[in-house]
């Protein structure tokens, strides 16, 4: 089960000075927040599946499905055991702050170690959001193209980390990994890459401990 | 050879003044629009491509290419022998009206049949901004999910036909072009629909010959 929440815009003063306030307050519940985002139907709730079936049993995990409409990912999530709230934007291209912290509060933190926001799917908006998430994540799905570091470079400078998803039909569409991590490294040399076949379930474990790896650095620091 | 147009987002106040101003201007110039819509990769460059020289000897026809950020699509078009233009939106996940006016303005309509615009890829903004077009067209790609139509429902309700990409790779992606259809009438009754493969040109001839009779039909409106 779960609970519908209908986060439409507010004007706020101040995005970031908000996303400060949340990261903060995060910090001190100890809850790793990730922001997970990329175009619609790169594979972002597949993903997620796999990855809280891995971590479940480590972490108490939180999920919130952000979308313009319907609660078909909710759906599919609420079936995992954790708990999970689904968010409606009201037309909005992307969560901002003030927009998530409201999400945060309808799922509510208290028991929880680890939330994952599933942003609404887009490759524009949503990077233009900071929402307070100890780490930002996007998918880039192999059917997308390797140029779309080229046309979309904010997703791919804002993001820590990217999954490039779909990998088992990348001769079909002619990716070129190597290109594509050229592109990246250009507008972000930080980035970490990992190539996976999200459904097949190839290429997560590597992601999977790397991300708990990074979730256990963040809980040592005071 | 094409221009570059910075046409970043100014506040007007009416975006459906705007673009009804700029639909009466092209019924006079005979100027039939098309704006074109579709997630980032779902074809809409690749499908232009065989769109247009297929149309190319019968009318004289302009392309605008709208982008967040780089030129590799005006680009690829501009090796066709057509006028095209590259529009930067400065960041903005659509076009309005106001900023669909200073493209045409910029690509200049005199002596033009046909104008495209290759909206930015994005499923969620460009289906809330009347442009003035005579035909809203977009692409969903078998890879996105015969699902999207839940999920943006009213990119799928403001178009009036829409061209269901990437075919050849329906069996991997599991892709039902009966459940999408289904989706979509609900949304859309008028919608007409082309499941086509751009990349390897299969089911554009029966788009273009469609196309071909509306641009006629409208062109004889008085």
């Amino acid at each position: 089960m779960y609970e519908i929440l209908e986060t439409k815009e507010r004007i706020t003063a101040d995005n970031d000075a908000e996303a400060a306030k949340l990261r903060a307050m995060l910090k001190e519940k100890k809850v790793f927040f990730i922001n997970v985002m990329g175009s619609p139907g790169s594979g972002k709730t597949t993903a997620l599946t796999h990855i809280i079936n891995a971590l479940k049993d480590q972490y108490r995990i939180g999920v919130m499905e952000a979308d313009v409409d319907s609660s078909v990912d909710a759906e599919t999530i609420s079936k995992l055991g954790v708990r999970v709230i689904q968010l409606h934007s009201g037309g909005l291209c992307h969560m901002d702050a003030d927009m998530t912290a409201r999400g945060l509060a309808g799922l509510g933190l208290d028991g929880l170690d680890v939330v994952f926001m599933e942003n609404i799917g887009n490759l524009v908006c949503p990077a233009e959001f900071d929402v307070g998430a100890a780490l930002q994540m996007m998918i880039l799905s192999v059917p997308e193209g390797d140029d779309k570091p080229l046309k979309y470079p904010l997703m791919f400078t804002v993001s820590n980390v990217m999954l490039i998803n779909k990998i088992d039909v990348a001769p079909v569409f002619d990716f070129d990994i190597e290109r594509c991590r050229t592109y990246v490294r250009r507008l972000n040399p930080e980035m970490e890459f990992f190539p996976v076949s999200a459904l097949k379930g190839e290429g997560l474990e590597a992601f999977e401990a790397w991300l708990i790896n990074r979730i256990e650095t963040w809980r040592k620091q005071a």
